[in-house]
């Protein structure tokens, strides 16, 4: 079920009119080359910092994508709602995302002081509404969706519509009795994410995610492939894909430590890093099967996490040496915390935390154990968390937590227990995929959307149940799920733009075919009116280039501006002919005028096109 | 040029599935009908004071007012943009309006403290976006227009959809580069919104308009004729029509005062109204020619104004003794300052000020004029306007400023001189039209549109010049032109129900035809359900009541949600025959199976549906 195109333009649109200026010059503040063209082409503009307003080409594309996942949302039988964007308080208290959101979200108060906030997702609402509306098992299984303005109030927006505090987005819900009937939901809404994700024309890879403070289960990504992207995600050559926050490694298994030998405390003088300290243990404390390497340290990094109730606390997370802490794994597993680095105040607030040189034991002057120094029941308290890489009987050299000593042989489960583990540590190209499926390749991409089974937290908190087939209230469970429509027009502006400019999947154009008459004299205009005319007769739409200017600076335009199909109406046309140039691939053909609408209608229907 | 309608339902809608319920009682917070059912019919849900959530059948009702708008603005070439909601401090300090919105705005800070609102209205943002594309008179003439949510913290949000906080508006901008290319651009709007709202097929009246706090000269405003309307509007038999804040009166010509009588004081005690004064004067001090009358005397009535910066000052308008003031008139009259009633404290304050008694001069105990009390030149220096029926040479009974003593033929022009006249005063039924055409009747509406010469009060607030045939930079003239969608629903729901639910005109309803199976058996349902694919393979979008719940109650929900037309297949069709029912006027026919098809599509598209 299509809906049909709201631009079935029966008045042909000129350039002469179009409110449109492309730009010569790159805008200031684009960081990125969809961006750079959309702000150029004369598709968006800033009006304040991630908030932009859309002109004419701009909202023709944003609405050619509702409109597609309007005509696929619909076709799975899921219903348009549309809720509210100033929202009150009082059901984000209910659920703990009025506390949760921190700064993240906008809030206002009324005249009369009641407060509100700018909605940045609907959970809430949805699970509101059908908890008023529904009271049986038997008006499930049940999908709703809305296309919506959302706002999210950014620390840093950037790149244009990527990531922008004002934004489009559609978000689904279904609600089921049970978790067969979700699984279900999720499989449909996942088939209508790939028929829309395909019809969005550009290339995508769907990847394990990450549900991050929505909490749920079964969670996949739809990845814009974008060397731009704010993601990192993870490929194997047997098909494992995920985002690289929700790769979860296969820990080692546990080794016995009976016979290993006791930790012992070295010198290790002027080794504040993983290179000095592997350099100086290979110079003066060789080991006999091979060179100590960095994969032998254990790297204990403090943190100052931010709780979302505002207070604040230490944090030690210990990697192998060989690895960085990767900040964004280390975010996702803290949210809706928030980790920064551990500031030279904060160390001098602790004098028992030796910076450089810092492990989880203590040694007395004889090289024993004197006590835990990291652990939740250590001398410090602080909660310390390792890689999934750090079991039970590895054996690792980390500080001693004495200024210029380190500790060998501290052997895991024996000479300490971390609190637990966490997946911090970078993922590195060539790491074993987790399924066994080979060797990981990392690329960058944009969220174009999310799909997961949020499962019973928004029923659960908000009350939102039904009576199962024995007449006993069961709570309903969720699935979620996203598209980020105006993101979509950047994403695919971003994966789809040239050096030259736009170039828009057919789709999303917001015209077909673009004609340019070029030339002044009355028979090429008439000639390229005449021609716009009958496309447009045919279904296709038309945006013809009639103004004064030459044709040189109307190419440049129509190569900036991105339609599809490109008619040239010029100087063959004393010769019977016009040209037809795909904007892609840049291919030109020259066609007899009589021949002219069959061949560009052939053009915009073709194979080509149709990919 | 029409856009196909969005929703051309290829899978066939069941009442089984669609997310609604119907109320069989009134919410209690529902003071108008429309109101009433659109919540009792599950279109909309309240989500806070004047903030609705949208459910399916009432999102698709706003969507086909959305696609009506946008057919008709497309048609006239007006080119759709879309502007942020969420809107930087800056255009509307530059234009004054940050501080004019007073309360009626919602304002925010980002979490960086910057200052943004909830834009009411886009004036500023469409100014700004055309001087940043535009710089020449060749660019113009320019229409630009976006369906936006729109933002206003009403004290008093009301009567559903009809006053809410968050709401949706078509809202367009002329520009051109003279008076005369406003006056065209206006007409083409004016003829535009004509379209509409024959479209949206119900009741309007095209009226004069104040321009409110927009400034501007030309103003119409369309009105839904509606007794739970805000607005009061004037009609004369001869054509004239106005909302009653626009109605300028004709003033009476002045008369010559030299043979006028002189002032005399005369003792009135116990007279504190109107009424004891004309009743006193008629027993102890009566006319030769006629009895006093109320409209002899003139009423001084005061008023504490609050202007935008706060700062509140008294305000004294003089009226003939017949007519009440007309706060909402005067309140459109003194925009964007606020007037209220002079409090007892106010009055305690100002003692010159004789309550009851108060008149534009005081008198010495002789009954010589003694001095000026009213108008910004006497010993109150409090500003004084008078109705203009208070010309020069008119004589009236008024205060002495003395309790229990008036003034008899106090002359205007002689013995007293207002600081200017102010159309504050009622309009009463029966009044004379101002252009002379007849007896004024007076109704209330709905206001859905609104167009006006705003002129050029924005562009050059925000320096919008461009260059014209000299080379010259002059300054863009603009047109406002504005329609409620989200009320649109509303207006067309008060307008159009009846005592059994909503009843929608053909262009808004959901579905064109609501199918009922009544009855249980096999039958029944598969020839409803086959009768219903066959319709919406004819075009028609249907929806179908396939629950197992009684026919009556079929009967009812269809009533309350008000499909135009309504097939029932019941148990005529064992006889071979259905029913088809008109919603509106409630007639029915029977047709026979093998018809049924024919009948239905002749009911949806037959006369009576696009008169």
């Amino acid at each position: 079920m299509r809906e049909p195109r709201q631009y079935s333009a029966r008045v042909i649109t000129r350039m002469s009119e179009l409110f449109v200026r492309t730009l010569r010059q790159d805008p200031a503040d684009a960081e990125v080359p969809s961006h750079r063209w959309l702000v150029r082409a004369g598709y968006i503009r800033r009006a304040a910092p991630g908030i932009y307003s859309w002109l004419p080409l701009g909202y023709r594309v944003l609405r050619n994508v509702e409109r597609i996942v309007r005509e696929e949302m619909n076709a799975i039988g899921a219903q348009e709602v549309h809720f509210p964007a100033l929202l009150p308080k009082e059901p984000y208290e209910a659920s703990g995302r009025w506390t949760e959101y921190g700064e993240a979200v906008f809030r206002l108060r009324d005249r009369k002081g009641a407060e509100y906030l700018l909605g940045p997702t609907h959970e809430e609402m949805f699970t509101l509404l059908v908890k008023d509306m529904y009271s049986s098992y038997k008006d499930l299984p049940l999908s709703l969706y809305q296309i919506q303005t959302k706002y999210r109030d950014e620390a840093r927006p950037r790149a244009g519509l990527l990531r922008g505090r004002e934004f489009v987005m559609k978000d689904s819900y279904s609600f089921d009795i049970d978790d067969e009937g979700l699984a279900k939901s999720y499989a449909t809404h996942r088939d209508a994410y790939i028929k829309i994700f395909n019809r969005l024309g550009f290339e995508y890879v769907i990847v394990h995610a990450m549900s991050g403070a929505m909490g749920g289960s079964a969670s996949e990504e739809f990845l814009a492939i974008a060397e731009n992207g704010e993601d990192t995600f993870v490929r194997s050559p047997g098909g494992y894909a995920a985002n690289v926050e929700a790769v979860r490694i296969t820990p080692p298994a546990p080794l016995p430590y009976d016979d290993a030998p006791r930790a012992h405390v070295e010198d290790t003088p002027d080794t504040p890093t993983i290179e000095t300290l592997v350099n100086l243990a290979n110079a003066r404390l060789p080991r006999p099967d091979r060179p100590w390497q960095a994969a032998d340290t254990l790297k204990n990094v403090v943190l100052m996490i931010t709780e979302v109730d505002g207070s604040r606390h230490p944090l030690v997370i210990g990697v192998p040496g060989d690895r960085e802490l990767d900040l964004r794994r280390l975010a996702a597993q803290l949210e809706p915390a928030e980790p920064e680095p551990f500031s030279d105040e904060d160390f001098a607030a602790r004098p028992e935390l030796v910076k450089g040189y810092l492990g989880p034991v203590r040694f007395d002057s004889s090289g024993e154990r004197a006590a835990a120094v990291l652990g939740e029941e250590s001398i410090t308290k602080i909660r310390y968390l390792v890689d999934p890489r750090v079991v039970s009987g590895t054996r690792w050299v980390t500080g001693a937590n004495e200024p210029g000593r380190h500790v060998f042989d501290l052997t895991c489960g024996r000479d300490f227990t971390p609190d637990g583990i966490i997946e911090a540590a970078e993922i590195r190209e060539g790491d074993p995929a987790p399924d066994g499926s080979g060797p990981l390749t990392l690329a960058r991409g944009i969220e174009m959307g999310h799909i997961f089974q949020l499962g019973r937290k928004y029923a659960e908190a908000l009350g939102l149940k039904v009576l199962d087939q024995n007449g006993k209230l069961v709570t309903v469970t969720m699935g979620s799920y996203g598209v980020g429509i105006s993101r979509a027009v950047a994403a695919v502006a971003e994966g789809t733009c040239d050096d030259k400019g736009l170039c828009w999947p057919p789709e999303l154009a917001p015209f077909d075919v673009h004609v340019l008459a070029a030339g002044k004299d009355d028979l090429v205009t008439t000639a390229a009116a005449d021609l716009s005319v009958r496309l447009d007769e045919a279904g296709v739409s038309v945006l013809l280039d009639d103004r004064t200017v030459s044709p040189g600076v109307k190419f440049a335009d129509s190569e900036i501006m991105g339609m599809p199909t490109i008619v040239v109406v010029g100087r063959g046309l004393s010769d019977g002919v016009i040209e037809v140039r795909d904007r892609r691939s840049g291919e030109q053909i020259e066609v007899a005028v009589e021949d002219a609408l069959g061949a560009i209608l052939a053009a915009v229907h073709g194979p080509t096109r149709l990919g």
